[in-house]
């Protein structure tokens, strides 16, 4: 949207093109991004305006620019604009901000309606904070309107895991069978498993790459920290039975020392090999459920996990 | 030598497993490094003593521990230790430190051939500053002292395109014609066309993926800042008759958008970018020099880089 610009990159051909991807792209409204990551910002029924960081302008922000700016980077999924609350909040505060977002929602589909992108979906949001009976409400609101998925938001800001979990349990039920679910910002491997346990089809994280970046590895052994001394003269890799090269090729002291250097290598590397993972992963349980043996997949990921890494040399 | 370590490297098998690279490496011998890098150093005929940048400690390195840091992280090619001053400097203390340096030859060639690493390359390092005459002597010494290489060191520190020029054109002809001549340090692709003129067969240089990492490319046209608000809506590729699926792929409006916004794929797909450029300068001017048409490829590459970039759309 700012940089450098819905126009531009539709000028550009969308973002398609632009970003050389050829495969399905999802983008955000920007309601979360502006709530968390602006400093200044007003909200109200209109929509929400924030100041720029890049140049200081006041931006305005409302569910049709919001569908405005996905189209014009050609997304194959957008999604509404709605309001994310900090959590705690009380009742009354979560209520207003999910019927907010239920407003907002229906504006989002009548802007996305007169687009006919045929072939493209947009997501409803669904709101409510910790509370069971708002998610509950906001869920069956979303379904009446009638979109091309569900995405669960709101959730993975700070709170416990058996909090989220409980959302999603209580809320997934609600949404349509037919129509895929979307946990937005999660998570860890065992968030995912716990999640599409409780009926979640979809999911967007920047922990595989954060973490890479950070010298943070996921593998079948659970999280391994790389900067840590054990690895500095270990030869082995990260994961002999990894599906990706560099997980069965790099030693464990290469990828610790590029970490502690700082080396950009060692960010890619990291990366890749955590993305790897997460396709592995999210893989797994597809094939597990179709299968007919997903507990079982799910005990032997838990072992692995819960055993952790393997013993230092 | 201090991070990780060579008795580490050479534990965990040299320097090619560690890396997981299987071509030939040069490694220097740390000269320039700690002469250009420490701000605590002392210098006498045994060797140079410097503070380590890691955790402060005075750390020693002599033209033996040099040798036998690059044989314990399996060089191919290995460096003698020498003295690199900065220009300006007096004829005595440029006379000084060649002479020092060549001494250091001496000694380094003992110590490698101690080692008996067959098929491994000791290179010896002409130095001598801007002064003709000092370089003619070392340049000869080196020669009778007898290596599998002949580098021309203590250029590419700041002065004139034409001085550096000059003294390669004085040295490589007393170099031995059956052993190749590399510059260190060097340079634009420019500067390796005039010194493959006179006579350099390799080079060192972080220039393309230093300046890759900055925003810049280098291609046929010559320079180019992605950075330049020119690119912000050119949706051209770099240089549509690269070998380089990147340079002909991605848009300038995108590498463009990379480089402003410090995204790590902009560092990665302009250094790719730049070493494939130098790759394919490098390849014509050797293919040149066979088919006997070394001028001709050197005016046709003059008049690209002097010609720019394509214009503004």
């Amino acid at each position: 949207m700012l940089r450098p610009g819905a126009e531009r990159i539709s000028a550009l051909g969308g973002l398609h093109k632009f970003m050389n991807w050829p495969l399905p792209i999802l983008t955000d409204s920007g309601g979360f991004q502006v709530m968390s990551l602006s400093d200044l910002r007003k909200l109200d029924e209109k929509g929400v305006t924030f100041r720029s960081h890049l140049d200081g302008a006041m931006v305005e922000l409302t569910p049709e620019r919001a569908i405005e700016i996905q189209s014009l980077l050609g997304a194959d999924i957008s999604m509404q604009l709605d309001e994310c609350l900090k959590l705690p909040a009380s009742r009354e505060e979560i209520a207003r901000a999910m019927r907010l977002s239920l407003h907002w929602a229906e504006r989002s589909k009548r802007s996305f309606e007169g687009r006919e992108r045929d072939g493209f979906a947009l997501f409803g949001i669904v709101q409510g904070g910790d509370d069971l009976q708002l998610r509950t409400e906001s869920a069956h609101a979303l379904s009446d309107i009638g979109f091309e998925g569900y995405a669960i938001g709101g959730l993975a800001v700070g709170e416990p895991q058996d909090v989220m979990l409980k959302v999603v349990a209580e809320t997934t039920p609600v949404l349509p069978v037919k129509r895929p679910r979307y946990l937005m910002g999660v998570g860890t491997p065992h968030d995912l498993m716990e999640a599409v346990k409780r009926g979640i089809d979809m999911f967007d994280c920047v922990l595989p790459t954060r973490n890479g970046r950070h010298g943070m590895a996921f593998t079948r052994f659970g999280a391994i920290n790389l900067t840590n001394a054990r690895h500095a003269n270990d030869p082995r890799p990260l994961d002999e039975q990894s599906v990706h090269p560099v997980a069965r090729t790099y030693s464990r002291a290469y990828l610790h020392h590029l970490a502690k250097a700082n080396e950009i290598l060692g960010a890619v590397l990291l990366s890749t090999i955590n993305l790897a993972y997460y396709q592995t992963l999210m893989q797994g349980m597809r094939e597990a459920i179709e299968a007919g043996r997903f507990a079982h997949f799910h005990a032997a990921c838990d072992e692995g996990w819960v055993r952790g890494d393997i013993p230092a040399l």
